[in-house]
């Protein structure tokens, strides 16, 4: 294989990160996220988020984030509603339903929900028989590598308090979301229209780590027990504390998220003059080309990318992921066997 | 605060560890635990259990190791039988109840379970209205610094057999145990003993990660499932890979856990020589020696380090670490000062 | 009101069986359901579903016993596959989410679930970052009325053999899909289809009791564990034993589900007679004619039932349910109040 | 058998509440204890109680009623304290747990938890690598047969509001504790000093059910779900309510207590006479008497009853219990029996 478009996951973490770990490995800190680290970068993403009163927890993953976030939130007949296509729902090998909460999905054409899809879990749930929705999850960007517009993100928070629903954001790949060419929300913005949410490291240039923000007061409450009884609680909790340190001091989070942008686009813009159609607009690091089978058992001897679903018995979506670490020659060269295979012939 | 011997996680990693990190950074590798590293680490540790056929999971800590191996292994009327120090007992924030699952727990002196502490709980549990035990836990070495002899483990192993009871070994500070003095356990042999157990890497030179290794083929079906649904599959599994090839290539492992011994026993022995008792006799990188509040009062001032119990009204049990990292010369200096305290007064 | 059409659990239970109650009412018994009475309906149920090997096991209430089911077969990771419209997904408050248990779940147009479903969750589950699809549920007759033939149960049945599938089928109403006009299976035969079923004496009869049955020898150890773990061990087991003596010494279960049946049907050709369409075909005690909003807002003032379903902006479906207890005069009622409301007009 | 002291279920229910069954038996009624029944049941109860802002909930039993409560009340990393002979702790096999929730248990020397007891409790748990304590269990009357006395409850009342510590109380046998000889507690006065609990129906006359009662607003809201939710939520829930109402309608409850405590005292009072020492000082409907292994096996042969506990190698506790329906007869002939079997000789 010459080059994985597989992840966002595929090396290991930013330089700057290694060097951080480096130099600072031999000092002596207090163990499980209270050390000098881990309070250097919460203070640095208050400031990024623009709350000084919001809460920064630190933890390894996005399943544990999702399901740390979920069970602490909602009592035992409280659920959760998501986008069918949500990381939640699909990807997580029911880590959700594991901590006793159910998800109630609705049917997207983009992984994106709107005010209309929550208002229709809503209009079905109606007593004790069945279970109560009390959060709602969203993604940004999505599995499916859309993102929400201020206006949308706007609609969806305003109707969530207007119906006593918590708003949870998947922010995995929020870097690319916040750097997306078509993008028109800042962090503090989006920030405050959520209750919760999380700063997604794993998936921009960290080894591990997501920063969960909690806006809302409710929420704060012994949200440490829940870490630690999840298994999530690090030991060594510098090891995030020193990554998100990096990320945020600078703008090094936002540089890396804008070349795996640049790398996505530079990707998509050539399929399109090339004739490809794609699953979805492509706007973040995620793009989801339409290929013949033919064209993908040709590109599968040379890359690594996944099938996202099957269009018809011809065609099929694949997805690929650029990243911070992606390499602007791999691109090209991608680039240029697709042009080799050829144009799109009209159909 | 002149030097930390508060636990064995105050440091980051052995350098080797992190040269690693940076030698293999941008190396593309396949996600989620898949890659060649922890291949490698695989391969490595199943020779030092002389065991081809384990199945061997990377996780982050052992929080998160205990939960995911007790809630995978267990039906739901099933318990576990602990210690009541063990640390599922007492520092998981009820996680393996979390998960839905009973811990019945016998009073031991020392943290050691004897094959008479378990038959003592199976013998009240008689039908359908108290929960089943099927397994049981033990540590190794012990929340009191204690460690196993082959007898001994050889006993609860027959026992557990006869009596259909999986036998789990938390490996936390597995290190110090095999490189303890007193030891007469090869890894191999404990391995061959027990149906599950992890090898602990955080409290011994890693930045975090725990090897678990399932021994009995009962308990190892679709392992890799609980790991994803508990939140503890890292997408760049690679991080515990290359951790445990370095530690367990060569002799690291047990290098490091044989240094910690060694500076504990320079602590414990020098103690002993000023008169101070021991909650339980030193023989691991956990020590408990027994001194007047006054004292304790006038170390904390230079040395961090626990309180683990209230002896009486005058004197405390308190709990001294060492590690990989711990420097010679900060031993030396902690022993002077407490020469300077002078010895103990017979009473 | 006039009359409940409403549910099947209107009123008390039949008289044979509280009559049966008075007369061993002083009789001293064992408790927790190893009384004389259970083991006499135990024996009972075995003739009637011809297998002696059976263990049976009587709970109060169906979702009891699902979520029992459920959560004593599944591993944590495992799943069950259900229609959209199945009791479990629906109007069970999670109930089998809350034992930790994803539904993997697919839109039918009958409530009915085919081969063809069941095989389309499993080719999209393919492995550890999915759940593990591991039971079917189905109900016989389903939510929607509708039953099994003979040639689906056993296609489903052949195919959850062949596909490590358990097969459990949710008899809250099994009576009267057995003793429906369109029906080709024996007890006995459904029986030996399914892995684990339960049936319904709560809707069919009883003042509450639902008799789970367990005919794969897998997944009976220890199961009494479980409905204590649930709080469904009765103190007083014998109130579900004397019941279901009361239910299969001779008929009296297939007598009450076959009356059930014939006023539904005397419902349902009458509305057929007068124009009327139905959301599903009617064979059981549950009918789902679709009627105008007007006719529905004049059938509220005289009669209990259940809006099922929306059609379109003029029309709904109600649910009308018969039951043993449903008096053939409040039938005739209410189809002369039909006719006077007169025939629907072809639009 | 001659006759059985096992427990207070081994009969059906008392003759009024099977007479008001067939009087209402064809009444149509609203499901899930939204019945007129129910309705009438909590208005009996509030007025008894003398708390009209009180929320009553039927449910079947006591394992039920106590997952529920506790489940409803409890955030994922809250806990429970009560005494290690409380019933959650030994014999609900780990109900409690299955929901996630650790109980911290204090030993007792007879089942009855203090302020001492709690704070014990309280002061071990400091941080969040601990559960953290968050409501007291008790019993009134315990599972040792002993009963809280007003200034005991009251004090352990003022130290939970004062510690942010819900107060819950099993009333499985609460009749029998407000008619010993012993109490000075009216049930107004208990339920003004506790935040939750139910009153026993099961062992006190009825077929079964327990009602709750939650007077603490905080932990009213949607209850109901928790029932559902559980399996706990009977279609006919008029069977509760049926029997709630003649219960508390009079003075049924009391009365039926009165006389199970009656003939408890007969028989402590018979057997002190003999020379016969208890585990505990008999004050409600069961006493346990401390008899020789000889004696034991005589009066198996005539008598059920269960062993509670070893005393030492030639002696045992044993358990007797008195309800409603015991013959005072029975009573007279097994005191005749003990009498035969002669005085205790002093040791």
């Amino acid at each position: 294989m010459i080059y994985r478009f597989t992840n966002d996951y595929s090396e290991g973490a930013h330089i700057n990160i290694l060097n951080a770990l480096l130099k600072t490995n031999l000092n002596q800190e207090i163990g499980y996220g209270n050390d000098s680290f881990c309070e250097e970068a919460k203070k640095l993403i208050k400031e990024k988020i623009k709350n000084e009163n919001a809460d920064i927890h630190f933890v390894s993953g996005g399943t544990q984030a999702n399901l740390i976030i979920i069970s602490s939130v909602l009592r035992p007949h409280e659920a959760i509603i998501a986008a069918s296509t949500g990381h939640i729902n699909v990807h997580e090998t029911g880590a959700i339903e594991s901590t006793g909460h159910k998800i109630c999905t609705v049917e997207t054409k983009d992984g994106k929900l709107t005010v209309k899809d929550i208002q229709s879990v809503l209009e079905i749930h109606e007593d004790e028989h069945m279970v109560k929705p009390k959060m709602v999850f969203i993604s940004n960007s999505t599995e499916l590598g859309t993102i929400y517009k201020k206006e949308e993100l706007k609609a969806i928070s305003k109707f969530c308090k207007e119906n006593n629903l918590y708003l949870h954001l998947d922010g995995a790949r929020l870097g690319s979301a916040l750097m997306s060419r078509d993008n028109d929300l800042t962090l503090d913005e989006l920030s405050s229209l959520v209750d919760i949410f999380y700063i997604g490291g794993t998936k921009n240039g960290a080894l591990l780590g997501e920063a969960i923000v909690i806006n809302n007061d409710k929420l704060k409450e012994d949200f440490r027990y829940h870490i630690k009884q999840k298994g999530a609680m690090l030991a060594k909790g510098r090891l995030l504390g020193i990554q998100f340190t990096e990320l945020f001091k600078n703008n090094l989070y936002f540089d890396l998220a804008n070349h795996a942008n640049k790398m996505a686009y530079k990707l998509s813009d050539s399929l399109k003059d090339l004739g490809y159609e794609f699953l979805t607009e492509p706007t973040s690091n995620q793009i989801f080309p339409i290929m013949t089978n033919e064209i993908i058992e040709k590109l599968e001897n040379r890359y690594g990318f996944n099938i996202e679903r099957k269009i018809d018995d011809n065609k099929k979506a694949i997805r690929l992921v650029t990243s911070w670490a992606t390499e602007e020659k791999s691109v090209d060269e991608f680039i240029n066997y697709m042009k080799e295979l050829g144009r799109v012939k009209a159909c």
